[in-house]
């Protein structure tokens, strides 16, 4: 924490991406559940610039409807220029979280009206998504965390620990929100909040929300210069398009192996595998650097009734289908 | 687990490890503790190549003698040619487990005749080895565990779990010692072990071990392919060698920030800074990416009278040293 306090320390992350990210922007919106992490941020942002609060109403328990009211008249209280209520349907796709989430942030899209919309995720939750990231074990890119700016979206709050949005409100002596869900063990991100992070800390000594903050930052600087190094290189050893397109294994097999494994996902991607696994990836590199492989390697196709398999065929590596 | 059996699955790791690394060789040394890991890669090791049994006795525990006079036994018992026991000093830098590894590391790189010394890391302490750097938060580095080949070491078992190496000393009717600091909880391993990883493999799903084994690789991959544009950046802006050397700040900037901080960091131990925080390198990147940046960047001094300070002076970034 901060000797300037938990407002002042809010007031600050978003007054520093208001200049990194947003500097031709008059207006804004901030999505607001009602919860802590967003009335801070709502407070925050309305203090910089002209804010629109958009209110998601997921529909998912039985007294959204009073919470949404509430969180309208708090931004208003809090100088929000405009607050809109959203109501959506969550559908069931890919579990209940993921499903509220696709909903969440279409209804945002449309209703941002052109506006960059700034989200209330903090430094808490980038460790949590750090630590999901680690159990996928797919290197780099599943444990670089969330972009502190990905237009439309800000996360001006990334930096800031939840104790200072819980501190900010308790300064502005508003009542935040409790989601039930954020109490609920079912879902893994609560118990990695509740459970793992709490003995973490405690074995390693304290720091590791912290520590995996800053490990996102490095891998995600990490990647991005690496995703473009294998952009470049995928361009000079890549003949044609989508699927039928070729890679030279010869010419390709000479780029570093971070690289080279990136313009293998790339291509594969393009070339319309739907999911990618690391072994999957590392299954195609052996094709590249190793000569006396054989076989293809089957990766996930889009289609049910087809099959998609990269292989060798002489120096090139090629894509191709097969029907089930 | 394999169907071949936990045996089979070491010997096929060591195997690999002598066609991929040790050609060249015609002998080898093991570093044997008597525990499960090691007298199982003894085992194997052991039926690739003649091998050399290196018995480190630390001294630390009232039987270590004892210990150590049952692995040379079991060695010589598994086909290895020669079994010799070391007995070393620990001192007490660093704590009491580096300083038993800092002894250790030094006796057997004295007795290891030049030949390469295979010491036998799993897959377990490598998930362990990326949580505790996950706690420094460093990046990267911190976290992409140990190397399979760092000569004279090799690290054969690194891919292989540890209920394979218990399975395969039952499989041969060993006894494997079992080190009391493997259950100790004063040491953040044996807590790491014990409580952090089954609770992270219950919350998350299960595969989390193989999840940070296989992130470790990968961002091993990334930070040499990082480490190696950042030597060949640093060639390119740098003038003079050691404390006296500048950067040009105007052409450092255009390096992407992942290869810049690399550029910087190893600038600056080049310089002879001792201990270099993430904060600190990011302190200094800002005197290169921001010219409004004023006053120096304190970085640690091995010495204890003077302290190191990386500032910039007109275009270039230069090191000076000021009297505590």
């Amino acid at each position: 924490m901060d000797r300037q306090g938990p407002l002042a320390t809010v007031r600050r992350a978003v007054d520093e991406f208001a200049r990194n990210y947003c500097a031709a922007d008059e207006r804004w919106c901030v999505a607001l559940s009602g919860g802590a992490d967003s009335l801070a941020l709502a407070a925050a942002a309305a203090c910089v610039r002209p804010t629109v609060a958009l209110i998601v109403d997921h529909g998912l328990q039985p007294d959204s409807d009073a919470v949404a009211n509430t969180a309208r008249d708090q931004a208003l209280g809090l100088g929000c220029v405009e607050a809109q209520i959203l109501r959506v349907d969550v559908g069931t796709r890919g579990g209940p979280e993921a499903a509220a989430r696709t909903a969440r942030y279409a209804a945002l899209d449309v209703a941002r009206g052109g506006l960059p919309v700034l989200v209330a995720h903090t430094l808490d939750d980038q460790a949590e998504t750090v630590l999901l990231g680690l159990g996928r074990g797919s290197g780099a890119r599943s444990i670089a965390g969330m972009r502190p700016h990905d237009p439309p979206w800000g996360r001006p709050l990334l930096g800031v620990r939840r104790t200072a949005t819980l501190g900010a409100c308790e300064e502005l002596g508003l009542e935040p929100w409790h989601d039930p869900h954020n109490a609920d063990p079912r879902f893994t991100r609560v118990r990695l909040r509740a459970e793992v992070l709490p003995l973490l800390e405690e074995v390693l000594g304290g720091g590791v929300a912290e520590a995996l903050a800053r490990t996102a930052i490095g891998l995600r600087e990490d990647t991005e210069t690496l995703d473009a190094m294998a952009a470049l290189a995928l361009a000079e050893v890549r003949a044609g398009t989508g699927l039928g397109s070729r890679l030279n294994a010869v010419r390709l097999a000479d780029v570093p192996p971070g690289v080279r494994r990136r313009v293998i996902r790339r291509w594969l991607l393009d070339g319309g595998a739907s999911t990618l696994t690391d072994g999957q990836i590392r299954g195609v590199d052996l094709l590249v650097v190793d000569r006396r492989r054989r076989g293809g390697v089957a990766v996930g196709s889009p289609l049910r009734n087809q099959r998609l398999f990269a292989d060798r065929a002489g120096d090139a590596l090629v894509l191709r289908t097969e029907n089930v």
